[in-house]
């Protein structure tokens, strides 16, 4: 059986249930505390040396880290219904907005960097407050204008059925909403957002319905 | 012809000059000057929203963005040398070496995170030198135990050519050795990119042989 390692708010892994969702592959969940800080653990570690979930163990043990990478082992190994359209310039363009998420606006809102804002630089509420928020605003005004000019978009980031792009908007979106970002802005990020949360295997998803939740 | 907009510094652009040129691809190059803002211009933002480089425009006027989307569109369209292996779990190794550089490290020591700190957070030179080797450290870590203790590792990350993860890794040294982070302490990094440094794909691609080098 695959096991996922993961943490219920963790936006990384949250992609990765999406993922063995939207294709529908079964998987065990061995939550990891990030607020505990178990993913520094000697035992996760010997999973993932770099300390950070998620971490998805297949049926012959091989483990697979970030979260992108798992996303396009699982495209190439169960390649229906496929989270990547056909066409290179196209698979380039969700690509390229899946990235704009996972490396423009969450690496940097994620705990460890909100921690190290705290407690090295002694930042206070406010102004770490701001700093989240102004990734966000930067990396979703870039997005809401592709999302809107280009072609490729449709009731989901790109064409009417769930990509890697959507696989991460929708963790960026409510990690926005925990820090109450102001996503009026946004119109076609929210409609899209909208849309994919009215399919089960976003539903399952989302860390509500984790066995971790509290 | 293909276009790169790119700058000679930005690791970003360093990793699609890489790809490019271990597939022998011909490109042009317009500069785009990060320290006077050129990217946040119209006349850019027209290519690309984000106003990050790189974007490369293709023979028929098609916009890419992203690095690693960017990679993965020339490593589909021109599958040989390879970049990524072809077993997928092994292709998911090579992908997660590429994005544990991508998002874990770059995204936090980039020039306009690095300027935030200063004019926002009113962060001194030596709390953003920590800062930015605090990210490399954690990063380099990581990266040393996966190359040192997984049985793919070679003479480049993966096996004895360079993939996707050399593409990424190369220009995240050199960023650290700019910012004088003590490299010491990762001897099987420091193996890997003395190796692809003596081939000439690498050697085209340094910041110190662009057009736009100051």
């Amino acid at each position: 059986m695959t096991t996922l390692y993961g943490y219920f708010r963790s936006s990384a892994a949250y992609r990765v249930r999406i993922a063995l969702n939207l294709k529908d592959l079964e998987y065990d969940q061995v939550p990891v505390n990030l607020v505990k800080g178990e993913q520094r653990s000697e035992t996760f570690r010997a999973h993932n040396p770099q300390g950070l979930v998620p971490a998805l163990v297949t049926d012959d043990g091989t483990t697979l880290t970030q979260s992108l990478a798992i996303c396009e082992y699982l495209e190439e190994l169960h390649p229906s219904p496929s989270l990547l359209p056909l066409e290179p310039a196209e698979r380039a363009r969700v690509r390229a907005l899946a990235q704009l998420v996972a490396s423009e606006i969450h690496p940097l809102n994620n705990l460890r960097v909100l921690k190290y804002l705290v407690h090295e630089l002694k930042v206070d509420d406010e102004a770490k407050l701001a700093w989240y928020r102004h990734w966000v605003t930067t990396g979703f005004d870039a997005l809401e204008a592709m999302l809107s000019r280009e072609a490729g978009s449709g009731d989901c980031c790109h064409g009417d059925t769930p990509t890697l792009a959507d696989v991460c908007l929708v963790p960026q979106v409510f990690n926005a909403e925990r820090f109450e970002c102001d996503l009026t802005p946004y119109p076609r990020i929210r409609r899209i957002v909208a849309n994919c949360r009215a399919l089960p295997a976003f539903q399952r998803a989302a860390p509500s319905e984790q066995p971790d939740a509290s």
